[in-house]
């Protein structure tokens, strides 16, 4: 176990470009489990005025991923090999509640899932489940951080 | 088929605000097939400095999602009920070119794929493949525009 | 609801002859909910002497599709849209057990979900995980039994 | 590159027992592709009398799986990690051909593809599209035969 994981999760985080311009915030980190929130906005819109599929994905890819950084030592890294969604409910409501957990851990991958609630006039409704696998890469990443 | 399938792609392009705050555009619309392109930004990266997979499986969602498109009547909506991506090589590079088709249409949905190139150093390499199956819904929609 | 659900469910599983060749079984049929199990023989084996994906695969869908069947109407058809499975650990062991379940129920498709666990020296120990959208079918289907 | 990959496939093809009782046979094997058939029969049916889900998740497994072991030493394991199966038209016909093949080939895993035709009144119907990543494992497996 990693026992500064929250840390190592944290500046994963704090590099995450992406995750700041959708506005996606983590709110706990758990070792195995993290949950966060976005509150909804008109650029989260597709075409009929929901939460955008490519939104939901990318959330729910995030708290599988962050899931599974909290399970790797530090320096090791962790990437998307596959992700699946199923679009459970249209995203309509303020905000998006996600939680990604890690289903089994490995050496070489992670198989995490993770769900979207939309929180809409004080209800909690789940509109999306993931599933995907994540990999454990050991190996130095030639990456803009060195890693 | 829909005599004006790509004024009704297009319809659904302009009021896609994700799709914009993305930076992501149509290039070519053809019945069953749609090709688009996104200027890689540092607004795109994950936590490495490669582009985030949740702008990755938002683009494969869209070029799936406007392939469907253009195989239906206007005024019928397009719904991913699901989508899976594989992440097949690590996002660097200038650009993303994505290319989205209906595999199999139909009454109810569309089985669509898409895949994603970057381009880097003028070379076009495949970075991601998705499968989706979008819902072709007939029935008046409740939604922003009034379907 | 369909009060005889238990009834169309047993209906659908006598005709299933593939179910049957495997020697899958079921032993609890509830409201969006089965469960079902497999003595493993050396029929279901692979090249490495495991269980066969394609067995896993197989009951996975099981699984999904009569738990999808316990929430239809009699007379309604249930179809696999897609299934998506995860190989958590490999098959080794005496028997197999699957739990399938409604996750999100709709008018044109539930989304479902399975687990299976194998039994080894009396533990039981998750090996495969599933996602899966079913299709509903209302309209009279133009099969072997008539629909 | 193995030059014996034909011989390898085709070790694993005979010490895999489901696939016999399938009924699944080979029919070509390049580097990175692989072709195969089975005859339809009763047992393959599932509750309308339309070849089974499990049969064709089985047959996607198979294709992908030995696609994957065409492209690694003699000695090296291919594992399903996970697969996604899209089923696109009811299985009706004598019999089906599948393909796989490698889509891209990696040091820990292969991604993979496969698609199922029907041969119906001569003509060859598309009724099936996988894919699916395949674990890689040069490490020693205790398997039943030594790896």
């Amino acid at each position: 176990m990693n026992a500064t994981f929250r840390d190592y999760v944290l500046l994963k985080v704090s590099r995450n470009k992406f995750m700041q311009q959708l506005g996606f915030t983590l709110t706990e980190i758990n070792a195995g489990e993290v949950k966060g929130e976005l509150v909804i906005s008109e650029t989260h819109e597709q075409q009929n005025g929901f939460v955008h599929g490519g939104v939901i994905s990318a959330l729910c890819d995030m708290a599988c991923g962050f899931a599974a950084y909290s399970m790797v030592p530090n320096g090791v890294q962790v990437f998307t090999v596959e992700l699946k969604v199923s679009y459970l409910r249209p995203g309509m409501g303020e905000k998006i509640l996600a939680r990604g957990w890690v289903l089994k851990p490995g050496k070489r991958f992670h198989f995490c899932e993770s769900e979207l609630y939309v929180v809409r006039e004080g209800k909690e409704i789940l509109i999306a489940k993931a599933s995907s696998t994540m990999g454990v890469v050991e190996d130095k990443v030639n990456d803009k951080y060195g890693g």
